[in-house]
């Protein structure tokens, strides 16, 4: 292959990409939505592989990017652009990286969602990745086709404020740390297990990862063949799975980034011995609020500060647990490191760190209710939205196979990507039955309860895969409702995340919600903002959002599993407005050329 | 998705393409390749997707065709057009089929093989394979993706002469089995170990299996935590792996249809008590030989005729052993039942029956020196060629990591599909630079040694993917020539396979072909013609095909484990005449669409 003529072509279609977005960025100057003074663009040469890694002392395989377990982190300005050359050496899989936080304001083609955003990279292709960070805050990638995130395709996006802004709280130094989950199965046994009559859920994590770092309690798997689920080898002084180090100097103050790309599990993280001052939320400021520990949902992150005020002679744990379902899982943890201890890491002297009791919802309930909006430092939220949609969440049996549905419609992912159907009008991409706003004929459904196996309503779910489609710069409520799951008193958390948005949380509520009353109670003075909002077991949350930026938005719960098995919608908004698609996006489904 | 305009659109492509087809069919007619009489078009739907399934006693994932291990046989009479509705269920996986013997006169897009005739499949899509099946014979299909084969996506075709023809041979009835090599390693990890520094090879099979079955031995892995490199449950209880039985009379005479699919094994065949007459190879009749055992290289096909003639009061061992390699796997083992025998299955009193030593490679030349065409059956040999190709086979390490290589290339899949990079004429999906028609500056080289490297020619292998072209109508011999690999005195068996043409063995030689001498020795008067051809270690064949088939066609070695690692390379020819290719191939790579 020419290979300079290969890379002159190459840099012709960044260099054109680039021209789009820097207008894109110009724009949003305009518009007043990002203050345009270091902007930069920031390449990046990544490819994706498996590899070999022991991120918790057992080897697996692991999806990376250019072998790194988690991923490269992304470290950007406020307003840089951010140009990612992705190449595909998985052998047989496409692949996609959604950048979670994002807004992808005129680039929705590079949200990185299959079957919404794009055709999903095939093996030995490279596709640019060009968008622009357009906001401050703690932010993340990761895979976004199937199960491939819970392979290990992640990683962290730290975005600072330009030079020229000052933080609005006071820190010395800051640190960040991602949490997951990780199971020793492979993801093909995992989504099998999903599919399958009889099903077989993937479990409970093997081991919990703080910055891509955790231990397997090996005792459960002695040598190599030992009586353990994963019969892995297990080697606990192999250096990948030694404990994440935070240093700190006694006296300082931290910001502290912590974000979840967890694949199942609720998390509560515990800086021992130090309280928490929370002060961002997705990337959005708070009214800073205390806590003892802190609940964190897949899909969210957090600045918190601390100050390094204990006793400098000893290191403390910081460990994660988890929250919402019975735990089989050891606490996940690092160390908190007072300088200028030994470099040889001295443990703390003291007992991996607890929680709150997992089923302690009510616990979690009020400390979600804590956050408020800072004052004057957002836009105020819409008084009355123009659209109401009611989604009532609950899990069903299609055809045998267990899966999760929304007003009755279990999401399938379609061959065609919506943005192209979209943009390109292609008919039978799929169905132009608009799907349900509000339960249908359910006015009596009860959410304790198993389905009524009487009424047809209740247990007639079936697939779709038809988006919500918006007017542009309307403002729309979304009320999700949780309910039972086919096993009798179980109700889950759900932690639900909105591409190409932040969106306000106007209230949590237990039990039915009530559209007479309950709206009455929503707070319309400081809700929060934020991406990613946690519904608790028997629960409803009520959020709103103003759909105004052109491009076709997943709207799903961050649960690898629960996305998987249907449980999630798509918003489409601006449809007329939507920007002319790069070739590189197409190529599957209905986009095939035509010679 | 509206079901019914769905299916008249799909419907409808169908009919085009089968208008497509049955004016190639009548081509054929026309020019005498087929006899055009009861020829048939059979339709076939087809999902892929991952199973459950202990073809060997052990639970693993099992890359199936609508659920069944192996996949799904088709049964067809020459001429038949065969029409597959594949439909790809894989999660994240590409997917193709590759119908292998089928000679895709005027379908080159539809031999499915990736990077060579078609985009993959993505997941979510369907894809009509339409093709006739123009020779009787014993065929079969299979995945030809990275090593998704090795994942179990394969099954056989069975071709009959139409009923106005009578075989060439006398059988009461026929039966067929398909030979398999099988691990309890996934592909992924299987991939992941070929491409790592260090290599880790995939190693011996754990089991041998015939028709889909085969038994490990359970007691290497007691209960499911045992001390096996595989850790998996083991039920040799199980029915999914119970013996897979022949039935026959005493006194008839059967035509047993033998075909290999292994991934790594060369295989020796043994029917208990019972010698062989061969009569079939490829689809192509000899001069019928008799032999107390079969070897059998994977991707090759056999027809044998046995006579019932022993004790039938007892039943008799169907068993294959490992040739060429140390074994470490057990003789794979099916029944050959004396009827009425009792329907509970009596097992043979006898020890599984035994091969000639693994290495005894005198045997296994002798017996492939034993087949010559069927005098007046097939179109004699041109007694010369207007090309000549010797390909010198090698194992290099290229950056660090194990490859082979073809005259110092090592081939490499490339994203754009070569058919569509010719049909359309684009630019740099391979290199303008042809591959070399000889070894590359080795007059000197010695085969039985290790490299040597003080002569860069000798390590200075690289990667590469250019096909070499042949002028439509030329005749093309080519010696593949066999050396010591990076391990010292070791030389491998590897089975050559070549897509769209049987070919002529002329002939098979110990040590370094002699271009001045060897020649003499070649057989011009009835050489045997086939598809797949055994390289034996230290040795060479010489083969010769007419390039008459508008296409691009792989030759490469059949063992999985080796085309992935680059042993194979590309021929194309008729380039000019290529016919147009269906929108459904194309999507990948440059083929993306223009909008």
């Amino acid at each position: 292959m020419g290979m300079s003529l290969d890379s002159c072509v190459t840099i012709l279609q960044y260099s054109l990409r680039v021209v789009q977005v820097v207008a894109a960025v110009l724009c949003l100057v305009a518009a007043g939505a990002i203050s345009y003074v270091e902007a930069a663009v920031q390449y990046y040469d990544w490819t994706v592989a498996y590899t070999y890694a022991s991120p918790d002392c057992v080897e697996k395989l692991v999806m990376a990017v250019n072998g790194e377990v988690p991923g490269p982190r992304i470290d950007a300005t406020e307003g840089d652009t951010i140009v990612v050359n992705l190449t595909n050496h998985l052998p047989t899989e496409g692949v996609v990286i959604h950048w979670h936080g994002m807004h992808q304001v005129g680039t929705p083609y590079y949200d990185g969602t299959a079957s919404v955003s794009q055709c999903t990279i095939n093996s030995g292709e490279t596709f640019t990745y060009t968008f622009i960070v357009d906001r401050a805050g703690t932010y993340f990638w990761h895979g976004h086709f199937a199960m491939q995130r819970t392979a290990g395709l992640y990683g962290s996006i730290i975005v600072q404020l330009p030079d020229s802004q000052k933080e609005q709280f006071y820190y010395d130094d800051e640190a960040s740390i991602l949490l997951s989950d990780w199971w020793h199965k492979s993801i093909y046994e995992q989504q099998l297990g999903l599919d399958s009559i009889p099903f077989r859920f993937v479990g409970e994590p093997q081991s919990l990862l703080i910055e891509g770092r955790g231990k397997y309690n090996c005792a459960l798997d002695p040598g190599s063949n030992g009586a353990s689920p994963s019969c892995l080898p297990c080697n606990a002084s192999n250096p990948e799975c030694a404990y994440h180090v935070i240093p700190v100097e006694h006296g300082k103050t931290y910001r502290l980034r912590i974000a979840s790309i967890t694949s199942l599990s609720s998390l509560n993280f515990v800086l021992e011995g130090h309280n928490l001052t929370v002060v961002t939320i997705d990337g959005r400021y708070i009214e800073p609020v205390v806590v003892e520990n802190l609940d964190i949902y897949s899909g969210q992150s957090y600045s918190v500060l601390f100050t390094a005020d204990q006793d400098q002679s000893r290191n403390y744990w910081a460990g994660i647990n988890v929250r919402g379902r019975l735990p089989n899982t050891t606490t996940g943890l690092a160390v908190l490191q007072y300088l200028p201890n030994s470099t040889d890491l001295q443990l703390p002297p003291s007992k991996p760190p607890g929680s709150p009791a997992w089923d302690d919802f009510d616990y979690s309930l009020a400390q979600a209710r804590l956050y408020k909006v800072k004052p004057g430092y957002e836009k105020p939220v819409p008084q009355s939205a123009g659209r109401t949609l009611i989604l009532l969440n609950t899990q069903n049996k299609i055809n045998g196979h267990i899966k999760w549905a929304i007003n009755n419609v279990s999401f399938v992912f379609p061959p065609t990507p919506f943005l192209a159907a979209f943009k390109l009008k292609l008919k039978n991409a799929f169905s132009p039955i608009a799907p349900p706003d509000l339960p249908p004929n359910k006015p009596d459904f009860n959410i304790f309860a198993l389905p009524n196996p009487n009424d047809p309503s209740e247990i007639n779910a079936n697939f779709g895969s038809s988006p919500y489609v918006f007017k542009l710069g309307e403002t729309v409520d979304v009320i999700v409702q949780n309910a039972n799951t086919l096993n009798p008193n179980n109700s889950e958390i759900h932690p639900w995340h909105l591409h190409g948005h932040d969106f306000w949380i106007l209230g949590y509520g237990k039990g039915k919600f009530d559209p007479a009353n309950d709206p009455q109670s929503f707070n319309l003075a400081d809700p929060p903002l934020r991406n990613t909002v946690a519904v608790f077991p028997y629960g409803w949350v009520a959020i709103r959002f103003v759909a105004t930026n052109p491009g076709v938005w997943p709207f799903h719960c961050h649960i690898e599993s629960h996305f998987y098995m249907g449980m999630g919608v798509i918003f489409a908004e601006g449809i007329h407005k939507l920007p002319s698609l790069p070739t590189e996006t197409l190529g599957c489904g209905l986009t095939k050329p035509r010679h």
